[in-house]
């Protein structure tokens, strides 16, 4: 009997509104390794958000490369390496890497390979969550991009996604009183319940935002945390103090199709503030020290991820599709 | 007889675009001056585009208050002190500060004045243009607000303006070959012969600015000093390099209603770019040391001031005008 692996391959490039219809199911027999590689069994794909762009066709200027058809459906994935031909990477080792929607990993452990140690009493899953990207992702864009300080006003979109929940928490952790922004009631009762967010903005519920946010940070904001882009952005440009951090991590009203525009831009004049895209890639080399403390946090109790977890490879189409469409709370991930 | 001052006064706040008729000229007999103020008579007034918000109704939280009604128009001015109740500024002492346009002013120099040392061979209006606010805000906008490096690919909006043509001699001297956007033909050929641009776009000319940038700017841009907002920003952010630095400076195409929105703000993102708003006046610390570099460059004629000078106080609401509407090429000042 010839081993065998799954992938979710990507069918077509989505035109528009993402559908579970762009993507099949393959099964393919086990490829031998060459020299330098070592294969994975999966264990948990990230459902990351964005993602989303490099499904399009000809998206290639952003970051990544267009995703080829026919081909898996690159992702973020916490496997445990199964055979190997590389020393760095023995049978037995975990590790998180940029591979894809896949039961089986074949890789050289070049793209955002890292090795995963399960820390005693935290579950192996939480290194996708606060011990991985997305934790990540809150760290430096908190603390590297928008240099909190304490007492800083904080302000975050998205605030019940899989970043936006551990933004709020860090920044308890460094003393600030976050607002956090997320559509609909039961989103926003999880913020202030669950996640330590000190209030919460309904953008479902405000047809003007900007006062709705104003009503919910009367000092205004140091720190914006923009998840989202659009429209949410723009009532947010309106509630900075001077010499704000607008922190820009991933816009996903615009990942499908034409996001509202930005009409306020010149508040970044006026109030001498900055905006700044990243990518917790671009700090790899600082990786190491962030996971020391954020290790920490999760053992000490004072940070965990909020996880919505869907069962099956073949259901990681549905996830996302959901996750885009903003039905989850925490961080979506898919167990294999 | 009783001496008196002349002062333009605003009559009402404009609606849309600013008229002429939104001003008054006054005559009024000099006050006696209390202990602590000096009366300049004024020299020189410097047209500067961002004082057009502040003429608007509510416009309060931009900086500086809405102005007045009745009072005289602010603005950067040239003097020399004629009077003085203030022990550091004795009569005959030239200052440059934001009073008003008007024949004489009384302050008691809290507001921005600087002492001002005539440079042998250098004339005196200079210090409105590369040794005044105009190059002042060229100066720390290109080295630390854009952190410019030699070999930077460095794009300017409203190139042909009191700012933006400072900025391309400084890019210049600093190792760079600016190219620079500006309004017709006229202008874009004085950006290229007389500024030291390396190239032009014009932006009346194009209808996918986006493509005419990327033309002249191959490469990309890794600083783009924005002095416009609207169309122009949106086009330059299309052509973000990877960690491009986008200096807000102005948003002349704001000032006198709703600007074309940003669809690209999401360009920071994937370029992993920031966008940062200031004054040059958040750089007063830093002021002499700046303008010691300045005068020495003027000196060495390697950089000056095009100036587009109206004669005349009366004459300083249609200069102002005139300047919004882009009929100048380079930094309109009025001569009293």
């Amino acid at each position: 009997m010839t081993a065998t692996s799954r992938h979710v391959v990507l069918r077509r490039h989505p035109t528009g509104r993402l559908s579970p219809d762009d993507f099949e199911l393959v099964e393919r027999p086990f490829a031998p390794l060459a020299a330098g590689q070592f294969r994975t069994r999966n264990r948990f794909l990230s459902l990351d958000a964005g993602f989303r762009q490099w499904m399009n066709a000809g998206s290639s200027d952003n970051y990544l490369a267009e995703m080829p058809l026919g081909e898996p459906v690159q992702s973020i994935v916490l496997g445990e390496v199964i055979e190997s031909r590389h020393a760095d990477w023995p049978e037995g080792r975990w590790v998180l890497a940029r591979t894809a929607w896949e039961s089986h990993s074949v890789t050289d452990g070049s793209d955002l390979a890292t090795p995963v140690e399960p820390l005693p009493g935290v579950p192996l899953e939480e290194h996708l969550g606060a011990l991985g990207p997305a934790g990540m992702t809150a760290y430096f864009g908190l603390f590297a991009v928008g240099r909190l300080v304490p007492g800083d006003r904080v302000l975050v979109s998205a605030a019940a996604g899989g970043v936006g929940s551990l933004v709020g928490q860090l920044a308890r952790i460094a003393g600030c009183r976050p607002v956090g922004i997320a559509g609909g009631e039961r989103k926003c009762r999880f913020l202030v319940e669950q996640l330590g967010y000190a209030a919460a903005v309904d953008h479902r519920a405000h047809g003007d935002l900007a006062a709705a946010i104003a009503a919910a940070c009367p000092e205004g904001v140091d720190l914006y945390f923009d998840n989202v882009g659009g429209r949410v952005l723009d009532a947010a440009l309106a509630n900075l103090r001077e010499g704000a951090r607008v922190v820009l991590c991933g816009m996903v009203s615009q990942y499908e199709g034409e996001a509202a525009p930005i009409h306020r831009l010149w508040q970044l004049v006026t109030k001498r503030a900055e905006a700044r895209g990243f990518m917790f890639s671009d700090f790899l080399p600082q990786f190491a020290e962030a996971a020391e403390r954020l290790g920490r946090w999760v053992q000490e109790g004072r940070l965990s991820t909020p996880f919505h977890v869907t069962e099956g490879l073949e259901n990681a189409p549905r996830a996302f599709c959901e996750m885009l469409a903003g039905a989850n709370l925490g961080k979506a991930i898919v167990r294999l």
